[in-house]
């Protein structure tokens, strides 16, 4: 039988933090398989883990998602657990960074609030809850305790929601904004090379867009990959990690080049 | 029954040194459960090292922990394992790494210096005991070789030992400095909360103290959770990560707003 | 019977990419050992790549690798295993980054372009091939999935191979570059010791040579130890990490001091 599977995300950084977590989890399932998403998720940024989660999580084995960017640590916002259609369950804060992923994975199909406090380490601070609430109670799901044990059910509609940028198709031109920048530099866009199709009415292999961005004008050629275009040179493509449209850079950081970050208005149109 | 347990901190950073020595582990205790605590300590910092795996060592189950801050490699330091009452066991240089941590786990209850080399590799380097030598020792005793095989026992009195830095309460003022700034840029001051409760008589939530940190002079309220805060602003609390006093700042760091680093001296007084 | 190990290299970066791999890995393969080896290879950079791995499969156990620095994904350079007759599989793009660690493991025993989409995930993107081509051969061989299974054998003599660069050693002197600068400032150079010790019949502790970077013209010793030097100090010394000659700075970064970065020329002379 395989291990249990249990993906970890975080703002935490390359401290220690992360490990005195999986300290805790494995003390309770030492069989876990701990996936380490990322920990290095923009600090305090809900909506950006919330977009790494809800994109990675199609890749990763049916399991127990633990995700902790946890701004409001040791104030009222709930502790939860979700357990999506597929059968994974998230536990986290309920600021919104768990729904997306769970919808993602067929729906949400129970929510309980964490209050059942044997599953929870005998002391609790007022500035951990990672390692002292979300990681024990992961832990003892990982171990095959029932969601209902983790505490009272909540009407998922009394979820706490975060919205992504959305784009506008009009006039003749795609307004958008930068959702993510990888590690690459290349610059995730809200929307979908569908989008860019819908201007059109096709989309090929070096159609010409032209992309505005802050002061910077620029021409940029479709393509589905990076090698089309000679090295330094940028091109619009579908991202494969981050599922949807996005502006890259052959063998370069397209967001340097831009100079685009988060949230950056971004304005496609046909050339 | 559980996989063994193995902690692992370094400073060699995300390069690949950290892998080749999970590899020799790997080969030799192929069940090692292996946590990385960090590989981005301070380079060459042993007290920075050796205050993290003091502070992670609570929250981890009962194992090895193997810890390399090492800039004497290849010199006289004797490279050493200790055994902790809890049961662990550490196996690091004899700098002072390893020291405060076995303390916190109940106390040093056998130290022996590492001799046996038919624990070490074959081939042993001058500079890279890390992976030569110390992995494979961890690796052993984490299948269950008793740490007299490691080598001669040694008499504790003779550890080389490194002081934390101590705050002084005194004329009605917590002279401290800065042990640990985090990946938020969260600082952990030497000393406790009941250093600022023995300046006032008590500590209440809201609790106001002027803190001084070269020219910078600002009024700090004490809270247990940055969420009492607005954002933006600092707060003392208490740091449950590295247990003990701290200043933060909700959603953003306190070292870079108020300058502070390592070592950097910080005066609290009761406003 | 020990886990299967399964390195992996990458220039993914922080972000969740290696982690959506692992995802993909362990869905196949629950019980694979996976090694992250380093996944900040610097981004588009094969040779680096190339090196790193060189540098560090001799310390791995027998196992799979899976190495995916790849800047024309989705172009036609083709995708590979390569079986070494240590017993190791390599899995990753046919543009050199294998082989050298290949050959560094007893040679090339076979070589296979991976062709059966059996063995993919069932969507194929055209910008990662990480996740979904190398990841998931990676995990079938791990399995115990024959190499001939991937695809038809290709001659080795076909491969793209890379050259790390050569010193010369002419004139009295040695001529070499930087190969790698790693986390703390070391410089490995192309060259070994003993390359130094033809220059002067002999190479002790001690001897001293004179090293000229760009506009920069140091003398520096050669010793086995770090701790040979006082602190802040230069030496030239025998690289554990990375098997070569390299250059260092007793608790400090050679690189920064003398300005060095990967590819600079450099040149060491008997003093």
């Amino acid at each position: 039988m395989a291990p249990p599977h249990l993906s970890f995300l975080t703002d935490f950084g390359l401290d220690t933090a992360p490990a005195t977590c999986r300290g805790v989890i494995w003390s309770i399932c030492p069989d876990a398989r701990i996936n380490d998403l990322t920990h290095t998720a923009r600090a305090f940024a809900v909506r950006d883990a919330a977009f790494l989660l809800w994109s990675s999580v199609p890749y990763l084995p049916v399991g127990v998602h633990l995700a902790v960017v946890d701004p409001g640590v040791g104030t009222a916002r709930r502790p939860i657990a979700i357990r999506a259609a597929r059968g994974d369950r998230f536990v986290g804060p309920d600021n919104g960074l768990l729904v997306p992923a769970a919808e993602r994975l067929g729906g949400i199909a129970a929510v309980h609030e964490l209050s059942n406090r044997r599953l929870w380490r005998d002391e609790v601070s007022s500035t951990f809850h990672g390692r002292d609430l979300f990681a024990p109670v992961a832990a003892h799901l990982a171990n095959g305790t029932d969601i209902a044990e983790v505490g009272a059910a909540v009407d998922p509609a009394t979820l706490v929601r975060i919205a992504f940028p959305e784009p506008t198709v009009d006039d003749g031109r795609l307004e958008t904004s930068v959702l993510f920048v990888d590690a690459f530099g290349n610059v995730r866009l809200a929307g979908q090379p569908s989008d860019l199709a819908a201007l059109r009415g096709h989309l090929e292999k070096g159609d010409r867009f032209t992309v505005t961005a802050g002061d910077v004008r620029v021409e940029v050629p479709w393509h589905p990959t990076f090698g089309a275009v000679t090295t330094g040179e940028l091109l619009l493509y579908e991202d494969a990690d981050y599922a949807g449209l996005a502006i890259g850079r052959n063998q370069g950081s397209a967001a340097e080049h831009l100079g685009l970050a988060n949230d950056a208005r971004v304005v496609v149109e046909p050339t």
